[in-house]
Protein backbone atom coordinates (compact mmCIF):
# COMPACT_ATOMS: atom_id res chain seq x y z
CA UNK A 1 0.00 0.00 0.00
CA UNK A 2 1.16 3.55 -1.31
CA UNK A 3 1.80 6.31 1.99
CA UNK A 4 -1.63 6.94 3.49
CA UNK A 5 -0.86 10.37 4.64
CA UNK A 6 -0.04 11.48 0.94
CA UNK A 7 -2.54 12.96 -1.04
CA UNK A 8 -4.01 10.73 -3.48
CA UNK A 9 -6.89 13.23 -4.98
CA UNK A 10 -5.28 15.41 -8.37
CA UNK A 11 -7.53 18.81 -8.49
CA UNK A 12 -7.92 19.56 -12.14
CA UNK A 13 -9.88 22.65 -11.75
CA UNK A 14 -12.44 24.58 -9.15
CA UNK A 15 -15.45 26.47 -9.55
CA UNK A 16 -17.24 28.82 -7.22
CA UNK A 17 -21.04 27.62 -7.73
CA UNK A 18 -22.16 30.00 -4.18
CA UNK A 19 -21.13 32.46 -1.79
CA UNK A 20 -22.06 34.76 0.82
CA UNK A 21 -20.37 35.79 3.82
CA UNK A 22 -20.82 32.51 6.11
CA UNK A 23 -20.01 30.20 2.72
CA UNK A 24 -18.38 29.36 -0.08
CA UNK A 25 -19.34 26.44 -2.25
CA UNK A 26 -17.06 25.09 -5.22
CA UNK A 27 -17.12 21.95 -7.56
CA UNK A 28 -13.73 20.51 -8.20
CA UNK A 29 -13.03 18.52 -11.24
CA UNK A 30 -11.05 15.62 -10.33
CA UNK A 31 -8.92 12.23 -10.21
CA UNK A 32 -9.99 10.13 -7.18
CA UNK A 33 -7.98 7.68 -4.98
CA UNK A 34 -8.34 4.86 -8.04
CA UNK A 35 -7.97 7.01 -10.80
CA UNK A 36 -11.08 8.02 -11.87
CA UNK A 37 -11.94 11.46 -13.12
CA UNK A 38 -14.95 12.50 -11.26
CA UNK A 39 -16.72 15.60 -9.43
CA UNK A 40 -16.00 16.81 -5.55
CA UNK A 41 -17.66 19.34 -4.07
CA UNK A 42 -16.13 21.32 -0.57
CA UNK A 43 -17.99 24.04 1.17
CA UNK A 44 -15.26 26.47 2.92
CA UNK A 45 -16.90 27.88 5.53
CA UNK A 46 -15.59 31.57 6.68
CA UNK A 47 -16.17 31.16 10.42
CA UNK A 48 -15.28 28.76 12.82
CA UNK A 49 -17.70 26.64 15.46
CA UNK A 50 -16.73 28.11 18.71
CA UNK A 51 -18.14 26.62 21.89
CA UNK A 52 -18.31 27.61 25.25
CA UNK A 53 -18.62 25.37 28.96
CA UNK A 54 -18.36 28.00 31.68
CA UNK A 55 -18.40 26.82 35.22
CA UNK A 56 -18.60 28.41 38.02
CA UNK A 57 -17.34 28.58 41.67
CA UNK A 58 -21.00 26.62 42.51
CA UNK A 59 -20.16 24.00 39.36
CA UNK A 60 -22.67 25.48 37.83
CA UNK A 61 -22.41 26.36 34.25
CA UNK A 62 -25.09 27.80 31.59
CA UNK A 63 -27.32 26.86 28.45
CA UNK A 64 -28.63 28.84 25.63
CA UNK A 65 -31.51 27.86 24.38
CA UNK A 66 -32.77 28.93 20.67
CA UNK A 67 -35.23 27.97 17.72
CA UNK A 68 -32.85 26.51 15.62
CA UNK A 69 -34.29 27.46 11.63
CA UNK A 70 -32.75 25.09 10.01
CA UNK A 71 -33.83 22.34 12.01
CA UNK A 72 -37.69 23.58 12.78
CA UNK A 73 -37.34 23.68 16.37
CA UNK A 74 -35.55 24.45 19.78
CA UNK A 75 -32.76 23.45 20.53
CA UNK A 76 -30.15 23.84 23.86
CA UNK A 77 -26.65 24.25 23.15
CA UNK A 78 -23.71 25.31 25.46
CA UNK A 79 -22.83 29.20 24.71
CA UNK A 80 -21.02 29.46 21.77
CA UNK A 81 -21.50 31.03 17.92
CA UNK A 82 -19.23 31.58 14.76
CA UNK A 83 -15.68 32.92 14.98
CA UNK A 84 -14.26 34.60 11.83
CA UNK A 85 -10.70 33.19 10.77
CA UNK A 86 -9.14 36.28 11.01
CA UNK A 87 -9.87 36.64 14.90
CA UNK A 88 -7.94 33.56 16.70
CA UNK A 89 -10.29 30.84 18.37
CA UNK A 90 -9.71 32.18 21.95
CA UNK A 91 -10.60 35.77 21.43
CA UNK A 92 -14.05 34.60 19.55
CA UNK A 93 -14.86 32.47 22.80
CA UNK A 94 -14.25 35.57 24.91
CA UNK A 95 -16.38 37.81 22.60
CA UNK A 96 -19.26 34.89 21.94
CA UNK A 97 -19.53 33.70 26.36
CA UNK A 98 -19.97 37.69 26.82
CA UNK A 99 -22.53 38.33 24.06
CA UNK A 100 -24.87 35.71 24.95
CA UNK A 101 -24.63 35.27 28.56
CA UNK A 102 -22.68 38.49 29.86
CA UNK A 103 -20.06 36.54 31.34
CA UNK A 104 -16.40 37.01 31.13
CA UNK A 105 -13.76 34.44 32.55
CA UNK A 106 -10.51 34.96 33.92
CA UNK A 107 -9.24 31.85 33.08
CA UNK A 108 -9.77 29.31 30.04
CA UNK A 109 -8.32 26.21 28.54
CA UNK A 110 -9.02 25.11 24.56
CA UNK A 111 -10.28 20.93 25.13
CA UNK A 112 -11.88 20.07 21.92
CA UNK A 113 -10.97 20.87 18.26
CA UNK A 114 -13.45 19.20 15.92
CA UNK A 115 -14.13 18.54 11.91
CA UNK A 116 -17.30 18.91 11.18
CA UNK A 117 -18.82 17.00 8.14
CA UNK A 118 -15.15 16.45 6.67
CA UNK A 119 -16.91 14.49 3.66
CA UNK A 120 -18.34 18.00 2.46
CA UNK A 121 -17.20 20.95 4.19
CA UNK A 122 -13.76 21.83 5.80
CA UNK A 123 -15.77 23.62 9.06
CA UNK A 124 -13.47 23.39 12.48
CA UNK A 125 -14.60 23.63 15.46
CA UNK A 126 -13.37 24.71 18.94
CA UNK A 127 -14.35 24.20 22.30
CA UNK A 128 -13.53 25.58 25.47
CA UNK A 129 -13.98 25.27 29.52
CA UNK A 130 -14.24 29.04 31.08
CA UNK A 131 -14.11 29.58 34.74
CA UNK A 132 -13.18 32.73 37.15
CA UNK A 133 -16.35 33.99 36.00
CA UNK A 134 -17.30 37.42 36.23
CA UNK A 135 -21.36 38.70 35.76
CA UNK A 136 -22.14 41.40 33.24
CA UNK A 137 -24.68 41.98 30.58
CA UNK A 138 -25.21 39.79 27.17
CA UNK A 139 -25.35 41.68 23.71
CA UNK A 140 -27.04 38.84 21.49
CA UNK A 141 -26.89 39.87 18.16
CA UNK A 142 -29.89 40.61 15.77
CA UNK A 143 -30.39 37.31 14.46
CA UNK A 144 -30.83 35.84 18.19
CA UNK A 145 -33.65 35.17 20.35
CA UNK A 146 -32.10 33.49 22.90
CA UNK A 147 -33.02 31.81 26.52
CA UNK A 148 -30.69 31.42 29.26
CA UNK A 149 -30.65 29.21 31.90
CA UNK A 150 -27.78 28.19 34.81
CA UNK A 151 -28.15 24.29 36.33
CA UNK A 152 -25.45 22.83 37.29
CA UNK A 153 -22.39 21.09 34.87
CA UNK A 154 -23.49 17.15 36.37
CA UNK A 155 -27.20 18.10 35.01
CA UNK A 156 -25.78 19.44 31.42
CA UNK A 157 -23.83 15.79 31.23
CA UNK A 158 -27.08 13.66 32.39
CA UNK A 159 -29.12 15.85 29.61
CA UNK A 160 -26.27 14.82 27.19
CA UNK A 161 -25.97 11.66 28.06
CA UNK A 162 -29.94 11.26 27.80
CA UNK A 163 -30.22 12.79 24.15
CA UNK A 164 -31.74 16.44 25.08
CA UNK A 165 -28.84 18.29 24.20
CA UNK A 166 -27.89 17.17 20.09
CA UNK A 167 -25.75 19.68 18.44
CA UNK A 168 -22.42 18.16 17.59
CA UNK A 169 -19.80 20.33 19.23
CA UNK A 170 -21.51 20.94 22.21
CA UNK A 171 -22.52 17.22 22.51
CA UNK A 172 -18.67 16.76 22.38
CA UNK A 173 -17.48 19.73 24.63
CA UNK A 174 -19.91 18.27 27.32
CA UNK A 175 -19.15 14.55 27.03
CA UNK A 176 -14.47 15.56 26.74
CA UNK A 177 -14.86 17.84 29.98
CA UNK A 178 -17.01 15.28 31.82
CA UNK A 179 -14.15 12.64 30.62
CA UNK A 180 -11.62 15.09 32.06
CA UNK A 181 -13.53 15.76 35.21
CA UNK A 182 -13.77 11.54 35.94
CA UNK A 183 -10.21 11.56 35.07
CA UNK A 184 -9.14 14.38 37.02
CA UNK A 185 -7.55 16.04 34.29
CA UNK A 186 -9.60 18.87 34.52
CA UNK A 187 -7.85 21.95 35.64
CA UNK A 188 -8.07 22.14 39.82
CA UNK A 189 -10.44 24.86 40.95
CA UNK A 190 -12.81 23.10 37.80
CA UNK A 191 -12.80 19.57 40.02
CA UNK A 192 -13.11 21.95 43.22
CA UNK A 193 -16.03 23.53 41.98
CA UNK A 194 -17.61 20.49 40.64
CA UNK A 195 -16.47 18.76 44.02
CA UNK A 196 -14.47 16.07 42.25
CA UNK A 197 -11.22 17.29 43.68
CA UNK A 198 -9.26 17.61 46.95
CA UNK B 1 -41.19 36.00 27.25
CA UNK B 2 -42.82 34.54 24.44
CA UNK B 3 -42.89 30.91 24.31
CA UNK B 4 -39.43 29.57 23.23
CA UNK B 5 -40.25 26.76 21.70
CA UNK B 6 -43.21 28.39 18.95
CA UNK B 7 -41.08 28.98 15.52
CA UNK B 8 -40.33 32.28 15.75
CA UNK B 9 -39.34 33.02 12.25
CA UNK B 10 -41.44 33.51 9.51
CA UNK B 11 -40.31 32.06 5.70
CA UNK B 12 -41.41 34.27 2.89
CA UNK B 13 -40.38 32.52 -0.10
CA UNK B 14 -37.37 29.97 -0.83
CA UNK B 15 -35.25 29.54 -3.83
CA UNK B 16 -32.54 26.89 -4.86
CA UNK B 17 -29.38 28.19 -5.21
CA UNK B 18 -27.50 24.82 -6.09
CA UNK B 19 -28.03 21.30 -5.60
CA UNK B 20 -26.15 17.46 -6.26
CA UNK B 21 -27.06 14.11 -5.45
CA UNK B 22 -25.25 14.78 -1.63
CA UNK B 23 -26.93 18.06 -0.40
CA UNK B 24 -29.27 21.29 -1.66
CA UNK B 25 -28.56 24.84 -1.03
CA UNK B 26 -31.37 27.42 -0.87
CA UNK B 27 -31.62 30.56 0.40
CA UNK B 28 -34.94 31.70 1.84
CA UNK B 29 -36.14 34.84 2.50
CA UNK B 30 -37.22 35.39 5.70
CA UNK B 31 -38.64 37.96 9.26
CA UNK B 32 -36.17 36.98 11.95
CA UNK B 33 -36.93 37.02 15.46
CA UNK B 34 -36.29 40.65 15.68
CA UNK B 35 -39.13 40.95 13.14
CA UNK B 36 -36.60 42.02 10.84
CA UNK B 37 -36.96 41.07 6.96
CA UNK B 38 -33.34 39.13 6.12
CA UNK B 39 -32.27 35.57 4.52
CA UNK B 40 -31.38 32.23 5.18
CA UNK B 41 -29.40 29.90 3.89
CA UNK B 42 -29.96 26.44 4.23
CA UNK B 43 -28.04 23.45 3.66
CA UNK B 44 -30.24 20.45 3.27
CA UNK B 45 -28.74 17.11 3.58
CA UNK B 46 -29.71 14.29 1.47
CA UNK B 47 -27.46 11.78 3.51
CA UNK B 48 -27.07 10.63 7.20
CA UNK B 49 -23.84 10.86 8.43
CA UNK B 50 -23.48 7.45 10.29
CA UNK B 51 -20.56 6.51 12.59
CA UNK B 52 -20.07 2.89 14.25
CA UNK B 53 -18.07 1.65 16.92
CA UNK B 54 -17.61 -2.09 16.45
CA UNK B 55 -16.42 -4.16 19.81
CA UNK B 56 -15.05 -7.56 19.56
CA UNK B 57 -14.94 -9.99 22.15
CA UNK B 58 -11.51 -9.03 23.04
CA UNK B 59 -12.10 -5.35 23.89
CA UNK B 60 -11.12 -4.38 20.47
CA UNK B 61 -12.14 -2.37 18.02
CA UNK B 62 -11.54 -1.12 13.85
CA UNK B 63 -10.52 2.52 12.87
CA UNK B 64 -10.67 3.72 9.28
CA UNK B 65 -8.24 6.20 7.90
CA UNK B 66 -8.73 7.68 4.55
CA UNK B 67 -7.01 11.07 3.18
CA UNK B 68 -9.97 13.71 3.48
CA UNK B 69 -10.06 15.43 0.22
CA UNK B 70 -12.17 18.57 2.32
CA UNK B 71 -9.19 19.26 4.46
CA UNK B 72 -5.73 18.09 2.49
CA UNK B 73 -4.74 15.14 5.13
CA UNK B 74 -5.22 12.12 6.68
CA UNK B 75 -8.14 11.44 9.49
CA UNK B 76 -8.74 8.27 11.31
CA UNK B 77 -12.24 7.61 12.27
CA UNK B 78 -14.48 4.92 13.12
CA UNK B 79 -16.36 3.22 10.18
CA UNK B 80 -18.93 4.76 8.49
CA UNK B 81 -20.20 6.86 6.10
CA UNK B 82 -23.54 8.32 4.31
CA UNK B 83 -26.70 6.94 4.44
CA UNK B 84 -29.54 7.98 2.49
CA UNK B 85 -32.68 9.75 3.84
CA UNK B 86 -34.81 6.46 2.32
CA UNK B 87 -32.49 3.64 4.38
CA UNK B 88 -33.22 3.49 8.35
CA UNK B 89 -30.06 4.67 9.71
CA UNK B 90 -30.02 0.77 11.36
CA UNK B 91 -29.31 -0.94 7.72
CA UNK B 92 -27.21 2.62 6.96
CA UNK B 93 -25.02 1.38 9.74
CA UNK B 94 -24.75 -2.58 8.92
CA UNK B 95 -24.14 -1.86 5.70
CA UNK B 96 -21.28 1.14 5.72
CA UNK B 97 -19.76 -1.23 8.57
CA UNK B 98 -19.49 -4.23 6.26
CA UNK B 99 -18.21 -2.05 3.52
CA UNK B 100 -15.62 -0.83 5.31
CA UNK B 101 -14.43 -3.49 7.45
CA UNK B 102 -16.21 -6.78 6.24
CA UNK B 103 -17.59 -6.96 9.88
CA UNK B 104 -20.89 -8.10 10.48
CA UNK B 105 -22.83 -7.75 13.56
CA UNK B 106 -25.59 -9.81 15.62
CA UNK B 107 -26.36 -6.95 17.69
CA UNK B 108 -26.57 -3.19 17.81
CA UNK B 109 -27.16 -0.05 19.59
CA UNK B 110 -27.96 3.55 18.76
CA UNK B 111 -26.55 5.44 21.14
CA UNK B 112 -25.99 8.86 19.86
CA UNK B 113 -27.89 11.36 17.49
CA UNK B 114 -27.11 14.53 16.63
CA UNK B 115 -27.53 17.90 14.58
CA UNK B 116 -24.27 18.87 12.61
CA UNK B 117 -23.88 22.28 11.76
CA UNK B 118 -27.30 23.18 12.77
CA UNK B 119 -26.74 27.01 12.15
CA UNK B 120 -26.36 26.30 8.76
CA UNK B 121 -27.17 22.99 8.08
CA UNK B 122 -29.88 19.84 8.93
CA UNK B 123 -27.71 16.83 8.34
CA UNK B 124 -28.14 14.73 11.48
CA UNK B 125 -25.46 12.57 12.46
CA UNK B 126 -26.30 8.65 14.11
CA UNK B 127 -23.94 6.62 16.94
CA UNK B 128 -23.86 2.99 16.87
CA UNK B 129 -22.25 0.39 18.91
CA UNK B 130 -22.53 -3.45 17.33
CA UNK B 131 -21.12 -6.65 19.19
CA UNK B 132 -21.23 -10.31 18.57
CA UNK B 133 -19.13 -9.65 15.36
CA UNK B 134 -18.25 -11.93 12.45
CA UNK B 135 -15.71 -11.33 10.07
CA UNK B 136 -15.89 -10.84 6.36
CA UNK B 137 -14.75 -8.47 3.28
CA UNK B 138 -14.69 -5.10 3.02
CA UNK B 139 -15.85 -3.81 -0.05
CA UNK B 140 -15.58 -0.17 -0.26
CA UNK B 141 -16.64 2.17 -2.77
CA UNK B 142 -14.95 4.00 -6.02
CA UNK B 143 -14.00 6.57 -4.03
CA UNK B 144 -12.58 5.38 -1.09
CA UNK B 145 -9.37 4.56 -0.44
CA UNK B 146 -8.69 3.06 3.23
CA UNK B 147 -6.63 1.70 5.72
CA UNK B 148 -8.34 -0.16 8.33
CA UNK B 149 -6.74 -1.03 11.95
CA UNK B 150 -7.81 -2.98 14.45
CA UNK B 151 -6.85 -1.92 18.46
CA UNK B 152 -8.02 -1.79 21.79
CA UNK B 153 -10.99 0.32 22.40
CA UNK B 154 -9.57 1.92 25.18
CA UNK B 155 -6.42 3.26 22.89
CA UNK B 156 -9.15 4.78 20.74
CA UNK B 157 -10.44 6.63 24.05
CA UNK B 158 -6.82 7.80 24.61
CA UNK B 159 -6.70 9.05 21.02
CA UNK B 160 -9.74 10.63 21.08
CA UNK B 161 -8.37 12.47 24.36
CA UNK B 162 -5.41 13.50 22.89
CA UNK B 163 -7.22 15.21 20.02
CA UNK B 164 -6.26 12.69 17.36
CA UNK B 165 -9.07 11.73 16.44
CA UNK B 166 -10.84 15.09 15.19
CA UNK B 167 -13.81 14.26 13.17
CA UNK B 168 -16.97 15.28 14.74
CA UNK B 169 -19.46 12.55 14.70
CA UNK B 170 -16.33 10.32 15.76
CA UNK B 171 -15.57 12.01 18.93
CA UNK B 172 -19.21 12.25 20.15
CA UNK B 173 -19.65 8.86 19.66
CA UNK B 174 -16.17 7.52 21.15
CA UNK B 175 -16.78 9.66 24.22
CA UNK B 176 -20.57 8.64 24.40
CA UNK B 177 -19.27 5.07 24.44
CA UNK B 178 -16.40 5.73 27.42
CA UNK B 179 -19.21 7.36 29.74
CA UNK B 180 -21.62 4.35 28.93
CA UNK B 181 -18.96 2.16 30.05
CA UNK B 182 -17.37 4.34 32.98
CA UNK B 183 -20.79 4.39 34.12
CA UNK B 184 -21.74 1.05 33.39
CA UNK B 185 -24.79 1.39 31.40
CA UNK B 186 -23.08 -0.14 27.95
CA UNK B 187 -24.76 -3.86 27.27
CA UNK B 188 -23.41 -6.34 29.45
CA UNK B 189 -21.05 -8.04 26.80
CA UNK B 190 -19.76 -4.79 25.89
CA UNK B 191 -18.59 -4.60 29.33
CA UNK B 192 -17.14 -7.78 29.67
CA UNK B 193 -15.03 -7.56 26.25
CA UNK B 194 -13.42 -4.40 27.86
CA UNK B 195 -12.75 -5.75 30.68
CA UNK B 196 -15.40 -3.09 32.58
CA UNK B 197 -17.56 -5.85 33.67
CA UNK B 198 -18.60 -8.61 36.17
Amino acid sequence: MSDPTVNPWTTLSSAVQYEDRWLRLRLDEVINPKGLRTQYRVIHYKLRAIAILPIDAEGCTWLVGQYRYTLNRFSWEPPGGGGPLDETPAASAARELTEETGLSASHWREVLRLDISNGIADEVGHGFLAWGLQPGTPAPDDNEALTLRRLPFREVVEMTLRGEITEAVSVALVLKVHALVQSGTAPPEVLRALGAGG
